[in-house]
């Protein structure tokens, strides 16, 4: 085994974990590594950050040189060297040196393929002719973008895709002064959040000044790009436009090698990530991978997978035979001074799947509310109605979301159910959480459900609800009734039900509601208690308030069929 | 069921909480709760922050009102009522209406004890002669503190024992600008952490200004308490003394009721809560409980515990028996700019079980090192040295070190060992964290250690080594061995070890180092494979030097035995 030749490419993430591993595990491997691009091993994800200037020295990107990772792992590491050709019966690759006309084929024993997932560039009348249109993935991209920027000082741009690095970019432009407008063709941003959990970051992002344009799209490029007309019929003034309208495999190579592709144009994988060539591995970006929630194929272009991965076909290759389990999906984005996560499945996942869940929404503090600096965060789980098992959890807030999520994605993996959460026992002092945590609320109020302590309705359901004359309770205190509430509801405060129950009626079904659940849920039990038909708003006024305040601004006639 | 009557002792967590989870579940039980004090249900976690000045309301603490709670949940709430008899026989308890004669007896269907535990104030020679000193579990006692400071304002303040109490006490007089001893029996602060971990809180404390006396205590107190004679012989100036000498159940009552005792006086109860009498439940600080991992016996006065017993014994009573499955122990408290926290069982308790483990350290940073904000932390975990199930893990850190504990003790609670760890997919962008999680990094090497791909040594042998003449290799870089290294060491970078390897010994075990375990893991692997012997210092140069300067501070001689 310790005589294999191991021929990696693509250095970044995924290639450049295999290779080290593999000299970890072994100083007899060769181990040749072929990048096209001049940088391997880069910090992919700190590019915006380094645009906004958060990340001031580019340096600070390079987390690795050829040079420095060469000589720490002895490996033969030869970049801007673009792998033009697999030729599967002579194992080789054919490789053509960059910048120069020589091409050349080097033998493998086991290949490994790490060419991720280039940017999607969607079809736009005119975009061609605009010189300000960028794609970011790389250290080159990076620059462009930087050095244009600093050229040209521009006082609009189009951020075009709200998915994480359109939102990390619309941040990081926004922090340069940038007066920044972001197109996306959904109705929402941060595609694996639900559409109310989105609905708050969306808030925020237009909290900050920055134009959103959902359920739009840049329909053409005027002039030099200087103008976009959306499909809506709005146009937009701009001097620079960012493509983050998602990516897609990098599989030419693979295809045209004859192996098998999954869909999307991934590369098809087994457990072991072996190609449909056992001589072939593939990780990363470009691979299929099991959705380890939902059993189905699926493409996460995530950083996470692809490190993992490189660990495990290192491993495998060398005689450690381990597969790898699947994708979660835990991911995370910083949106201004808020935090958006998930992990697992959401809502929309499971409607697709025709899956039986229920699904709870909490507003906890991020710790005790008596210790400064306490903020709100709103928590959304998603779990089996059978038997409670967690399909997956979403969170925003400005502090602490990253935790919560971090717990949730290792108790799916732990198997845990929603009972289980009720006993997790994390660690409490008052500037660190509560002491009963908020992922303790998940599974109380989520136990509560399957036990029939509460029963619930959704916020998308309130406005056909209204629509149809059911009848609503208000239990919040007086002042915040005076700010708003559900058309038509009555109004008893929650500490008030006990004596003022008579009012209510015993025919109808009550759909009680409060400000974020909690008070609601008392009113459930004592009405319920004493003989009354009633339902609670899971989350409360303020899912409901601010959903609809993002629906509105949508195509209203749209709301009841949202989730 | 519903027309029972349940009276609790004790208003403050798991008594609130029982309280309010059984008229959730049931609007007929008839509920009466004794407090002794005038408050129920405050934020006890608070005290030493409003103390301190960094909560600012005394308002703040007060989560909860005799009044509202009893309007909200019609109860029959008592303060100022202490219950100095349990009748069993006629399921009776008797009451003491504190500030007046009044004795009356109130009869019960199901009695709950929530009675906490009490400071424990050690016997020291002219302590009853110290006006100064004060002790603090409840509001009175907050007050008078607060009084005692604003009236007298003390230069000086010694808190007498390091656990949270006493370094959170340390903290905040700190705060107010007083200059601030402690003494603490043990020869670490925070107990439940090990002496390493503790030894990086103890520096951090330590540069603040405050004054460690530890493997000390308090022999005498002078006067009217302004000097304290040290057992060191040591003498201390000072206007305040806080005792936070930890605490011991308040059992008095239950002991002559007849209940059955635990240990050091605890409550003893059952899976269910019960006490030896199955009509009375025992919940928080004052019962025994199951150690969750090592099934032992244990005593945890801690709030989490007390808030999920609470709503156990509530559910149990109202028909649905829920057992406590035990406590994790998990625990964090603040400490200036740093956070020390843990779970499970550490390494003191481990040995003292007899029970075969393997352990490892690593630094981590919080989050990507090249996004601005990334502190180093310290983790440790113990596991099994068969199946590498998790027994424990502890962290002290400036950030992110709760998030990582939580996740830990959510693996434990799911059963997943240290091969799962690497396989958690915990959310990753660069503010949160790195591709590979301080938690998945955990993972790895405890794997290794596992598959044998990396042997460790620890920090407390370095010098046990270095006596009998043990071959050392620093691998760091030059100018990290210029600032000091271990006695005697052969230096080599990591980098050169392929170049070099010759000048080493074949005959004799290498006892590999670099600063935090990393580069020594990779000269390690090179190394192995060439034939050589060799091993790995767990955690470090940075370990053993940390925890050997506060050793040196300690008796040095007995470096050896610590663990």
């Amino acid at each position: 085994m310790n005589t294999k030749k191991v021929v990696i490419i693509g250095g970044v993430a995924g290639g450049a974990t295999a290779a080290a591993r593999l000299r970890r595990l072994s100083e007899q491997v060769e181990i040749v590594l072929f990048e096209r691009g001049e940088h391997i091993s880069f910090a992919n994800c700190g590019l915006p950050y380094y645009i906004g200037g958060t990340i001031e020295e580019r340096d600070k990107l390079l987390l690795q040189t050829p040079e420095k990772m060469s000589k720490k792992f002895n490996m033969d590491i030869r970049t801007r060297s673009e792998v033009v050709a697999i030729n599967r019966e002579r194992k080789t690759v054919t490789v053509k040196k960059l910048g120069s006309d020589e091409i050349y084929e080097k033998n493998y024993d086991k290949l490994i393929l790490s060419p991720g997932a280039k940017p999607f560039v969607p079809t736009i009348k005119g975009l061609d002719k605009a010189p300000s249109t960028f794609t970011l993935r790389n250290i080159p991209d990076t620059d462009k973008i930087k050095s244009y920027i600093n050229m040209h000082n521009p006082k609009h741009a189009t951020v075009i895709g709200g998915g994480f690095i359109g939102l990390e970019m619309a941040e990081n432009l926004h922090e340069l002064g940038v007066q920044v407008s972001l197109v996306e063709r959904s109705r929402q941003v941060m595609e694996a959040l639900d559409f109310e959990m989105a609905a708050i970051l969306q808030d925020h992002i237009e909290s900050k000044g920055v134009k959103l344009f959902l359920d739009d799209s840049v329909e053409e490029v005027i002039g030099q790009g200087e103008m976009l007309l959306l499909k809506s019929g709005k146009t937009l003034e701009t001097d620079l436009i960012i493509l983050s309208a998602g990516v897609q495999p990098e599989s030419n190579l693979a295809e045209t090698a004859g192996l098998a592709l999954g869909n999307r144009k991934t590369i098809a994988v087994n457990e072991f990530l072996q190609t449909s060539d056992a001589d072939i591995y593939a990780v990363g970006d470009a691979i299929e991978v099991k959705d380890i929630v939902s059993g189905q194929d699926c493409f996460v272009p995530l950083a996470w997978p692809a490190n993992r991965q490189g660990r495990i076909v290192a491993d495998s290759i060398l005689g450690k035979k381990t597969s790898y389990r699947g994708t979660l999906g835990t991911a995370i984005a910083k949106v201004f001074d808020f935090t958006g996560a998930t992990t697992g499945n959401n809502e929309k996942v499971l409607q697709r799947l025709g899956k039986p869940y229920l699904t709870a929404h909490i507003h906890p503090n991020s710790h005790a509310a008596y210790y400064p600096g306490a903020k709100p965060m709103a928590l959304k789980i998603l779990f089996s109605s059978q038997d409670g098992s967690v399909y997956g959890a979403q969170g925003v807030g400005e502090v602490g979301v990253d935790k919560r999520i971090d717990v949730l994605a290792t108790a799916i993996k732990g198997g845990l159910s929603v009972y289980d959460l009720s006993e997790l026992e994390l660690a409490y002092a008052p500037p660190y959480s509560s002491a009963k945590d908020p992922v303790n609320m998940l599974g109380y109020v989520s136990s509560n459900m399957l036990e029939e302590n509460l029963k619930t309705y959704q916020w998308h359901e309130v406005d056909r609800f209204v629509k149809k004359g059911k009848y609503f309770l208000d239990v919040r205190e007086k002042a915040e009734v005076e700010s708003g509430m559900i058309k038509g509801a009555y109004h008893i405060p929650v500490d008030d039900i006990r004596e003022r129950h008579n009012e209510l009626p015993k025919d109808k079904t009550i759909h009680i509601y409060c400000h974020a659940g909690l008070r609601g849920y008392l009113a459930f039990r004592t009405l319920s208690q004493l003989g009354f038909n009633v339902t609670n708003l899971d989350g409360g006024f303020k899912t409901y308030q601010m959903a609809k305040k993002q629906l509105e601004k949508l195509n209203p006639s749209d709301a009841l069929e949202l989730v």
